[in-house]
Formats: C-alpha cells, structure tokens, sequence
C-alpha cells in the first residue's frame, strides 16, 4: 500500500510519514554520551558552554547568553561559577581526593578555598554514600555559598587524622547562564517542544542520555519534511527553564506539545508523566506508544521532578510531559558516580529513540477526516480496497482499519482517536486513513 | 397490585404493559425454523421470495422489489440469481456431489456450468474444512462472477481421478432484490426497528433464528396495544439494509430504538453489541434485561459485524444494537452445515424471545415522571401503598421502589435510571410508578 | 509554622483553624447519654420535653412547640402522647412486665388500657426476640391506634396461664410536637446542618449517641470564631423533620452543608452515606476524613434510612449525608434492650466526634486560593518556606504541599481538591495554603 498524495491539502499527510530508523541510533547515542561525559557542568559555566559547543557540531544550535542578575520572573540569574582544579592532599602531598579523576569530588558550585585543616575540621564538608560504599555522591549548592567535597565511603576510611591540604580552584563572579536552542521550522509555525536539562556533570542516565536523545530526535527530523516546527532546548534545569519561559513568554502558546526527556538510557521500563492537564494530545500520544510497546508506568501529573514543573506551572499550563525509563530517585545510580556509561545501554537509548519516533509519528499525522461517502460503507471491493499485500493477519487489520476510520471520520474523532477505540495501532490507522484518502473516500478536515 | 388508570395520559403506562408470553413460543419458532431450512436463499432470488411469503403467512408483511441496476448510496442493485440444480457426476454417472441433498453444495451466487473436466481442473473450484471433515462450508460470490462447489473433505478424499460432468443449472441476470417488512403501527409514530438478514441459506442460527424470533416479536405485539409502531425488516444482509436505507433514508429520524436479531438459538450465553452511540436507550434497556438474566456479554460497537454496519454508518448513526448469543465467527458450526436445526433448540429460542420481550416491556414503560409531592415523602402509610400482597421480601421491594421512584422522579431521570440507580428490576420500578400514578403522587412529565 | 493573618480576607482563614479536643470529650459525650438514657422519649410528649430541656442546660437551645393537627406537607402534627406508668401484674400482684424497669417495656404510642385478660387474650399483645432471649424489642404504633407491651423470649416463657391485670396509664390528645434548635451564628448566614433525632427512649446508639456527639460538637463550636453559621437540629425522626423542613421552607437554601448524626458510639468502622447529590462538598469533606482515619465504608444514598429521607427528598435536594458507624439495621442489638449504655463506649464516641471536627475543619477553611506567581515555581528557598520544623517526613510532606497549592490554585481547585490531587492531608494542605497567604503568594479568591 503505497499512499500516493492526491491533492494539497492530504499530500502533507503521506509526506511526512516517519520511517522508524534502523539499528545504529542507539550506538551513536552512546558514543555522543561518552564525548559529553568527562566535562564538569554545573548551571552556568564554560562546561555548560563546552557542552552546547560540542552538541552544535551535531545539530544547528543557537546558543543564548543570559547576564548574573537578570531577573526571571521570581528568580534572578545566578553569578557564573567555573572550576580549574581541586583536591584533598594528605600530609605526605598525595592527592587522597582529586577532582581530575571525578568531577563529582567537587561540590557543585563550592566557593574557591585553600587551607590546610585537620581532618576533624575538614569532616563537615565531605559527604559519602555508607550504603554504597564505593559511588561518589553528586551534590550541589547553587543557592547557599559554601564549599565541600564528595568522596566514596571507602576513600573516608582511609583518611588518617592529621593535616590536609584542601584547595578548591574556582571561581563564582557575575558572567553570564547559557542555553541552546535548535529550531527546525515546519509547515506551521505550532510548535513541538523537547527540553532536556543539561547541567549535570559526570553522570549519564540524568541526564546526557536525555540530550543525547534530545540531539538524534533533532537530527532525524532535520533531514525530513514535517507539518510542526521542533524545538530542542538544552537549558540548566530549573533556572535554565526559567530563565527561557522568562525570555519567550509570548511565544509559548505556538508550544502545541511537549516532552522533558531524561533518564532514557537505562534497562527499566519506560515510564511517562502525564502533563498537567493530564489529557492533552502529547499525553494520549505517549499513552498509546507506550501501550502498544511493552511493559511501561503511567504517572499523572505532580508538581515537582524535572523542569515540566515549570512548563506546567498554572500561568504556562503547557502540554508537557516528561518521558523516562526509570525515574529520578527509584534507582539507586540516581546522583551518583554509578550513574555512569555502563549504566546507560545502547540498546535502551535506541528503544526511547524509536518510541519518540513513534510520537513524534502520532503528533504529525493526527488529524481528524471527515468520511465522504457517510451513508451506509462504501463499496471497498470494487475499489480494490481489500486484499492488499502482507499476512494474512495484516490484512485483516488493514481492512479493519479502513472500516474503523470510515465509521468515526465523522469529524469528532481524530486518528488516534479512532486508533484506541479500534485497539489497532496507531500506524495501520493512519495507513487506512491515507489509502481511504487516496480514492477520495476521505477528507481532512478543514479548521 | 392493580394499577388503574386514572386520566388518558397515564392510562397508556397501564395498558401498555407487557405479559411474558409462557411456554410454547420456543417451540413454535423452531418450527418455523425447520419449515424454512430446505429453501435456497440468497441475497435477490425465488428463495427469498418463498420464504417472505411463508413469513407473511405467520404476520403481515409487505414485500417490496428493487430492480437490479438501481443505485443505492455508493452500490448498485446486483442481478438476480436464480438456481433449479446442480451437481458433479463421476464417470459412472453417479451423482458425487449433489445441490438437492444440500444447498450449500453450490457456492452462493454461482454461474453456471455445462462442463466434462479432469478432477485436476475441477479442485480450484472445490472448498472444503479439513479441520472438520464432515461439514460442508458456505461460500458465496456476489461480486466477483465466479462458480464453485462446497462439499465435506470426506466427499473430496473419496473422488478418484478421472473426468466428472459439472452442472450448475443457475441464472444470474437482470431482476429484482426483494425484501420484507411488517409494519405495526402504534400510539405515535416513532418507531422500533427489528432486522434479521433472510439471505442465507440452509443455516439455521445464523440467520433462520433471528428471522424466526423477530416473526413471533411481530406476532406477540401485533395483538396488544403499544406505544410506538414497530418495523419489522427481512432484507438480505448488508445489500438489503443498504436498500432499505436508501429508500426510506428520511424516515430514518423515526427510528428511536433498534436491534439487529441473528445468531439467537445457540447454547451460549447472550451476547449484545451496543449501538454506535453506546449509551442509547436501547442499549441501556438490554444491558438492564441481561444484567437480571445471568451470565452474557455486551461488546462495544465496531464498524463489522451484521447490519448495524449500516445503520450505524455516520450519516445515519441510528440507534441500533446487535443482539445475539455466540456471536458469528465464535462458534466453529458458523457458516457451515453444522449450524443446523440440532444446533438451534427451542429452549434457547425461548430465553432470546423472552429477553427481547423484556426489552421491549422497558422500551414501551420507560417514561420520565414528575414526584407531585416532591417535599419531603409523602405519607404512603395512610394511602394503603404500604404492605400489599406477595412475599415479604416481595413487599420490601415494592416498598424500596416507592421511595426511589418519588425521590428521583424529579423530571431528570427515567423510570430504567431509577432501576439502575436501586438495584431493582425495571418491572418492579414499573409497577411502583403505577401504583404511585394511580394515587395522583406521580404524573408523566409532558414533553 | 504559626499562621499569622495578613489581611481581613486571610485573617479568617487563620483564625477559625480547628484544635482538635484531647481526650475527655468521649467520656463526656457517655456522661450525657446516661443521664438522657432513662427517659422515656417518643416522638412527642414530655419525655422529649425533658430530654430538650438537659440538651438545654449544656447548649443555648431554642424550643418550638408545634400544636397537634398542623398541616405539614403530606402529614399532620399527630396527638402528643405521654405515658406515667404500664404494667402487666399476674394473679399475686406482682408486676412480671413493668414499665419502671424499661421503657422499652410498652409500645411506643400504645393508648390506654386497664383490664384484666387471659394470656391468650393478652399474647397477640405482646412482643418477643425468640433469637435473643434476654433481649426487649422496642416498638412503636405512631400511626394505628394500639397497645402492646415488649418483654424478653425469657419473660414470655415463665408466664403460667391465667388472668392478667394490664394496665398503661397513658394519653393520646391534642398537644404539641416538640423540637429544639442550637443556632450558632458565623460570618456569613450560610449555614451547616447538624441533626439527629430524639425521639427515640431508652436506645444509646440509635441515637442519644448522635444527640450528644451534636451537643458537643455545638459546645466546641460555641466557644469559637467559625466562618459558617451552625444549627444543632434535635427533632423527633420523620413528622420532626418533616415539620421542621415546612416550618423553615424559605430558608433552606441557607443550608450548604450538612450531617445526620446516629449510630455513632458503637465498635464499628464509620460508615458515610452520601448526600442525594453525591458529589456535594460535605461528600467529599466526609471521604477525605473518612479516608485518612482507617477502615471505612461509603454508601451512595438511597432513598430510606435517616432523616436525609426527608432533607433529600427532590423538592429540597438539600447536600445533607449521614454520618455513622454501623448502620442501622446492621447490628443485632438495633431496636433492642441490648442498644444500651454498655453498646456505646467513650473511646468510640471521641473518634466519631474528632472526625466530625475534621469535617467541620474542611468545611470552614476549604477556599479557593489564586498563586500570586502564577509563571514557574515562586523561589520558596529565599522565603525559608524550606525546611521547617518537625521529622524529615513532616518537612517533605509540607514541601510538597507548598508545591501543590501553588500549583493548583488556579482558581480552579478548592484545597480539597488539591489535598486529593496529592494524596496528602487536608490539614497539611491547608498550612502550606496558610504558609503562602503569609508571604503573598497566595491570596484567598474573591467571590
């Protein structure tokens, strides 16, 4: 079945249908995951610009700089914090805690020190994991000057009492909070909206399996026509998506949908968080992916997780949603030095690649039809509706869905619409809905 | 408990209500059955005109003739089809395969033949069920001008190579396609809608019972006073209801409530396929007579089936469900010799008989009621409503259905939603709004 | 975290916040029962008299007299029946049924009688539970002229053949229907409806439990500022109702919330049966408690049980649920001897009464707020609306209410609604709503 455009108006429907890539996706994923992983990022800073520097030479980016002490909406943009070096020496000048090793020895943001303490005195800024007792754990203090490091429990256990060398080589002065934004226009100017945040440093499912996700959802539709503009932003979470609503509060209502995309890279099934609204076309989109996909979790909407807290705040109310495999905190890697390129798989990247795909897919081509033959069915055999190549059982389903989509394109129900209430995939729906198209059986709706 | 009426308005809620018809309709209808199993219906043709004369001997009937070449909607009358005999000769003459012992032997529709052929040549024109080596299947060909003979693998394993003598004495040319309809005119003209597909031939569930069982509705109702007028349609399936629809497309707004009957002498439980609308009264009235008559289904409208294809196509969308028992496809005697007068017993003939009456007796009862004392309750205590003849749990009951009928006969709610909302059978909701009429506490809401 | 008002408008939030009573209140509440248990009560009468007058010395009580033979909807003010002493003597003299040992003793209403009779004259007087031998039926004759007597199965059996003197020296005249009201005027003349009957005499459960959680519910509301006006209605079931709903017709619509208090010293789980309305705010006021105090049950509202009969019948439809433990009906000691100050226990009735000031709580600080930072999170951190005293579960819990009021206080959501939403406690939603009004980024909607 080879949908062939008949006019203007449903040519755009068998254009940009989305062909599933195959195979390498979730190797490349991989690959842009470990080229990013060594950088120290933090919420504003040169690995922040590092980072958006190196995902500018996969996809066009266009990277904002936004000055310290900007006010964003009830926030202010933050002073620019930069690290060089850092360490814990012990009496003997070894380097016991090195923050070349693991960027996560260094607490994020940690103002610059140099001192010589005691162990007892150095104690309060070191913080392990004792239940994990070789991770390092990842902290941050963005908002309350202080400094301290993070080491594993066994690193602790070695320390004899005596003297240490601590020196934080950083800095913390007013600069300037950095984002980017890829912008791949459509045929209309409504908008589909990916955010991931990209602001951690060494840690890999939370969150550079989200923008490595981010980067091949923006690659594959650039080479490709498609009915919505796409926007990919990779902005520091929280402040980074505030600061952005912030800067193009009047254009957010071309955001049509939406999906924060984090924690996709590990082995747990996929989990979806339900925009506020709960019902939006996104959610049932990735309802309906989700369920014809494989073990997965639904979660409705609440009001703290990744930065769909903002989007969703009640002055945006937007429809977005928030895609993962297992969410932040149910996996004991979350914000630590385990949540590293082993942690991440190939082969669970290419999964939430091609179930995006598979939105993506839905949200371009889910349009509503209107049925021009409503009275009674039209005579498909004559029309050589039936038969058709494939398996026995895929021609069933195709016919089916020809009888499906005749009996609801009554302009009150759209394709996925009709996809649920049929059970059907929403592909072999659409297919329908092209080839009842193509003998003029059907007709987009125009509104 | 004895309503009597008290003014026109109420009076038709007494005198309309429906007595279970007792014993021997079962056995009637398979009768009826077996008068009209030999014949070789089909979709236009004599047999189809002998059985609507036989059915207009039990009720009056109407028989109408489209001219072949007619349009309706995106069809087309079909010719007619006409068959005297037909057979295959083995080369000692003996008849092998022969229509006069069953026609199911010849597939529906067949042109006809004169020919000597090789079993080599014949086979492509032989359809067996190997997974059943008795039966014969039914096939037909409406649409595709085609011959063929259906016979069981046990005829076909015993056919020794050789030339046979092929003879299909049919005709297939300009004509008619003929269709019934009782018509049975009530207190106003909306009406309810029966239809039975009368097209197939020797098999008796799928459809001699459903035109069976819609005969004797027609013969009960035709000797009581009722509400609305009722139509009963004896159309082929699918090119008869699209005929119908398309000669009587305005009167189609008549239609408040409908069923298609097939499938309804088999052991299985009920089945019922609601409406298009999902919540029309019809469906709400089935669903309340199976739920008080043990185990059955009910499944969701989809656009196959049997000829609420039509009736429910958009541009009609009329309220019509689907009553069955095993529904077709779920039963392995489906379209084939099996489905015969042993797989059809009067027991099961009755059950379906008596459930229809009952959706029926709530079909004509199912008025919205106004509460003339709508203060607080009325004391029925001193108007004798209390207490009464039967059981104890009998009087319970009637006592429960006096107050759910007063406190939601608030002009929101039919007498078949209070039913619902208590628990309690629509007859015994029924009879309290009688007896509370009958009092003057109740009125019918005029409207 | 200490509330302190900002403005007049969140002023009243803070102050009608409800302190939950410590402990003494149950062994009050069965203080109060005991001293009204030994009265003998009826439906008028002085016994009711009496009963209204202790209610009187605890609670300012208004009293209303309503003359025999007033007109009230469908029913009549009835005869005022009083009753000074019954027995039934055996041939010595000795009293072997006796009024002075129980009330329950005499049918309720019986009309006077002196004679002496032969037990099998007297027997189809008398009333027994031969499945609870030691227990005494109680019954009532409102409605039919008659006289009886209940004794328990053991009393019946040791009567000997013989002459009996009966005697009941009571009066069945003109008189008076006595009900008492408890008005507590709030802020606004909207009004919550407490009310229980009292007619019934030497019963505990049903109901001088639901008289006395109402007397001490009146007492704790008496002593503090509450937005809404309340009324404590105690009035004999049915024709108290009754007459109460057509003396006070015009201003039920004053009525937004309300509760039938009975059954509620028992062992049993509670037990909530819904409004007419089903949805109203007392409903959900009443599950939300309900579902945060341990095991529960919820009915939908029927038609029969309490006087929610009389304040749901359809021409009020008034939002007025019932409030229980084990239903009436349910346990076996109903309607019995065995309903006594034994059945009822302080422990139970202090839980009925904190869960009837949870739902009072609810009802006076259930508001519709407005974010005053409607576009992304507020920065609590800056605020110190972080943290926070109480275990770290406390202070999490009260974080993310801030997250959830903010989120949904869109002018949609009532806190209610949130508090459902998120799965926490009203209580902590409301404080975290307290917590944002006392930094301005909350304020109370206008309407």
């Amino acid at each position: 079945m080879k949908p062939v455009a008949t006019d203007s108006q449903n040519m755009r429907v068998a254009d940009i249908k989305i062909e599933l890539a195959a195979g390498e996706a979730g190797r490349e994923m991989h690959q842009l995951i470990a080229e990013l992983y060594p950088i120290c990022r933090s919420i504003t800073g040169d690995g922040l610009r590092d980072t958006l520097r190196r995902i500018g030479q996969q996809i066009p980016l266009k990277v904002y700089e936004v000055a310290s002490g900007t006010p964003v909406f009830d926030w202010t943009v933050p002073q620019e914090w930069n690290i060089r070096d850092a360490y814990i020496k012990d009496a003997s000048g070894k380097r016991v805690v090195d923050f070349k090793r693991s960027n996560l020895h260094v607490v994020n943001y940690s103002v610059p020190v140099q001192r010589t303490m005691s162990l007892e005195e150095l104690k309060p800024h070191l913080f392990t994991l004792p239940d994990h007792p070789d991770w390092i754990p990842y902290r941050t203090s963005y908002y309350k000057e202080s400094w301290g490091f993070c080491l594993s429990q066994r690193q602790l256990a070695e320390l004899a009492a005596g003297e240490y060398e601590v020196s934080i080589d950083s800095s913390l002065q007013d600069g300037h909070l950095t984002y980017g934004e890829c912008y791949l226009p459509g045929e209309t100017s409504d908008e589909v909206l990916f955010s991931s945040h990209v602001c951690h440093p060494s840690l890999c499912n939370d969150n550079l399996s989200g923008v490595s996700l981010a980067v091949f959802l923006a690659k594959y539709l650039q080479s490709r026509p498609h009915r919505y503009s796409y926007r990919f932003l990779f902005a520091p979470a929280t402040i980074g998506a505030i600061t952005w609503l912030a800067k193009n509060e009047r254009q957010t209502a071309r955001i049509k949908h939406g999906l924060i995309l984090t924690c996709v890279g590990d082995a747990g099934r996929m989990t979806y968080k339900k925009s506020r609204r709960g019902t939006a076309e996104v959610d049932r989109a990735v309802a309906h992916v989700l369920k014809h996909g494989g073990d997965h979790e639904t979660l409705e909407f609440s009001p703290w997780g990744y930065d769909e807290r903002q989007f969703c705040s009640p002055g945006f109310n937007l429809p977005v949603g928030c895609l993962m495999r297992t969410p932040n905190g149910r996996f004991p890697e979350y914000h630590t030095s385990a949540d590293n390129l082993e942690f991440v798989r190939p082969e669970h990247l290419e999964d939430s690649y091609r179930k995006c795909l598979g939105v993506v897919d839905i949200l371009e081509n889910n349009r509503v039809y209107l049925n021009q033959n409503p009275k009674c069915e039209p005579r498909l055999g004559k029309r050589g509706l039936y038969g058709g190549l494939g398996s026995k059982a895929q021609v069933e389903r195709h016919e089916l869905a020809l009888l499906w989509v005749l009996n609801f394109s009554d302009g009150e129900h759209d394709l996925l619409e009709i996809a649920e209430k049929s059970g059907l995939e929403f592909s072999t729906i659409r297919q329908a809905a092209d080839a009842l198209c193509q003998h003029q059986l059907l007709e987009l709706r125009s509104n």
